[in-house]
């Protein structure tokens, strides 16, 4: 790995966007063409006008994987080469003899200040799986909704839980979202009614995003798994849980949760994750053969939701941290192919909410305001048990050792009231 | 419309490829590249080589939009040149003045016999949604599993119950599947078992495909829902049972449904269904305003599943109809968009397994056998709870009245036995 050194870019302290980060991610400039883009500082550089540079020579790319939409072409050539890309930038932005020392030129050709930039959604995804891999968030959903003194089901410390969610409708952080309308049954009466959700909650979880494709009948064994995962995002798995609660039985949860899905622009890499590897929860009882695994297979990643009101105060509402996750990727990625589903590049797998152990930590609203019975109060002094319009969350996440700081910036939405239906 | 006269390709009796069809698919010749088709009779015809003779001129189409992998571009071009697209073939094929009588040389550039074509995957599914919208079908799970007295949840006659499914794992007729390897907890005891699934099943259903994209937050009425769907296909949502079983609550079937699910190559549109109209059952209690609908929202389809064994011999073990479906498409697509979950072109909605009254239209293996309690009998002796290995299930369907006959073909698949998986 080539060392760092210095940058060529000024990088503000606790920037997510060190060095030691070099995520992915597809942004726009002026109404122009998508290009795939790296983030360091607060400055985008644009790969696309790099490799038309011949500064991305020999890394197994050529210049139209950086014109593109989304991702995925360049995702597709495989880990070999999106390590040579990172490794190749961070030469190129820390080197004294980097071909961009005192090319004012060149330099102007390529970088951009962050906030003239439009991130897109950086990834086609094909399929999306969403998780369900926190025990604490499982067991408080499982205290309020089904029995507090055995609120696990028997099934959760044997499988990693998952379900498909909707592809369609993950967008790009600073896209916001109409609240959804939709069945509920508030009073579980014999007839049901229609209006606009009145629960509106967020869902703290982070992504991954698959970097191969298989083939139907194939499988990926715990071993392989993290090397058929190309990054990680923040993704904001927003539901309306009162539409969830009255349609997902027996089938499980469909448009109380894909009215809208949030993720971060910048796809970080597992190898900048590299540091940050932590051993995640004790697994008792053991999982079957397929789900065992050996070394540290989770991360140190701190994880914060806030809500912005309408009057602009900000209120952080939980910090949590993705190592409380029980399941970790590989397992998921073992379990999810165990019976021969095929993956592709650009995928998505969601975590599932990631709560803490307290109070503070719990990764949404339901759980927060303890099913509406402790309502949490803001900053401007207004009160919340589930979001309301115009109400903005921004969902952040960092890791940082020994000096060494990796983050993925923020996924944010804002609430918007609902709209009228097509009659 | 363009009256229908007679033809000139030979149709026999009883194909469902008829010029009142006109169904679409994508094929590929001689490991060619893959071209739009459509069938008439056992004879398949290039829509790229008709275009390239500008015998589709002035359709709104140009020969690139039929020289693809997918229908995708095709449909994406609207209903009216779909329907254009339509009658012209109707007339190219029937009209004593068309250009193609006695033009041998043109009519062997762009007809094929079906035997001699490899029929491909017609669809790029962005996201897969199955309902649960038989009536009987949900009323037979519920006997079995929940509560014989009281079998259907209280949503089910409020909501056309639907969850997401896999798209990658949808394969065209003919691709043959491996028995999925999983989880299981037959003895509901403290620790689950893995291996081969004990219950693989089929599903009979049906699916539509939409010909639109829409916007996150629009939503589709009742009214407008059959203007947004390109056309139908038959569906076997291949099941295995005692992985469902064990995986499913409390977020819905994962694992048990996604290593194969098979349609049926040709895309049936709905204009060439028209003649096939019908009410569906009555709706009773009345559903929700946005759910409400007008005219004759179902069809008249007979269904059947056949299981070929090895030995090559074939019975039929289900007639059914798409009829009997409780909730119709119109029903299914306002539902899934009310909340403004968009959607895209060539995305896939399943019906749900399609059951009758009697035990033999039960659409699958569960509840034709009754949950291993009744065996089925074949034609070459041997019985069945569930599928073998090398076991065949072959979907037929086909509509007919007033000597009008539109079919689907079939959507045919072969259970291989298990694949070790990767450790």
């Amino acid at each position: 790995m080539y060392e760092i050194k210095d940058t060529l870019i000024p990088i503000p302290d606790d920037s997510d966007f060190t060095l030691h980060n070099i995520p992915f991610g597809v942004m726009r400039r002026d109404h122009s063409q998508p290009v795939v883009a790296t983030r360091i500082g607060n400055t985008a550089i644009d790969l696309h006008a790099l490799a038309m540079n011949h500064l991305l020579d020999d890394t197994g790319t050529s210049p139209g994987v950086f014109r593109q939409p989304v991702l995925n072409p360049f995702i597709a050539l495989g880990q070999p080469v999106w390590r040579a890309v990172r490794q190749r930038l961070i030469y190129l932005f820390s080197d004294p003899d980097s071909p961009l020392v005192s090319n004012h030129h060149l330099f102007s050709q390529i970088a951009t200040p962050i906030h003239g930039v439009e991130m897109l959604m950086p990834l086609h995804v094909g399929d999306y799986t969403d998780f369900y891999s926190s025990l604490e968030h499982a067991t408080n959903v499982g205290i309020m909704f089904r029995d507090a003194s055995n609120p696990l089901l028997p099934n959760w410390k044997h499988i990693p839980v998952g379900y498909h969610g909707r592809s369609s409708s993950i967008v790009v952080s600073g896209t916001p979202v109409h609240r959804p309308n939709g069945q509920t049954n508030p009073d579980n009466s014999p007839s049901p009614v229609f209006g606009p959700s009145r629960q509106v909650d967020f869902e703290l979880e982070m992504a991954f995003v698959t970097g191969i494709s298989t083939r139907l009948g194939d499988s990926i064994s715990t071993d392989d798994a993290e090397k058929a995962i190309f990054g990680m995002v923040l993704f904001n798995d927003l539901s309306a849980r009162d539409i969830q609660k009255w349609e997902y039985v027996p089938l499980g949860p469909f448009l109380g949760k894909n009215f809208g899905s949030i993720v971060s622009p910048w796809v970080v890499t597992l190898d900048a994750l590299e540091p940050f590897r932590v051993q995640g929860p004790p697994q008792d009882p053991s999982p079957l053969p397929y789900l065992q695994f050996t070394g540290k297979k989770s991360f140190d990643i701190h994880l914060e939701v806030a809500i912005k009101t309408p009057q602009g105060t900000e209120t952080a509402v939980c910090r949590s941290n993705f190592r409380h996750l029980y399941w970790n990727m590989a397992q998921q990625l073992a379990h999810h192919t165990v019976n021969g589903c095929n993956i592709n590049v650009g995928d998505l797998y969601g975590s599932g909410t990631i709560s803490g152990h307290e109070a503070g930590s719990f990764g949404s609203m339901l759980e927060l305001a303890w099913k509406e019975t402790r309502p949490i109060t803001l900053a401007d002094g207004t009160s919340r048990t589930f979001l309301n319009d115009h109400d903005t969350v921004i969902i952040r996440g960092f890791a940082k050792t020994n000096g060494i700081r990796v983050g993925f910036g923020e996924a944010v939405t804002t609430i918007l009231p609902a709209k009228p239906i097509a009659l």
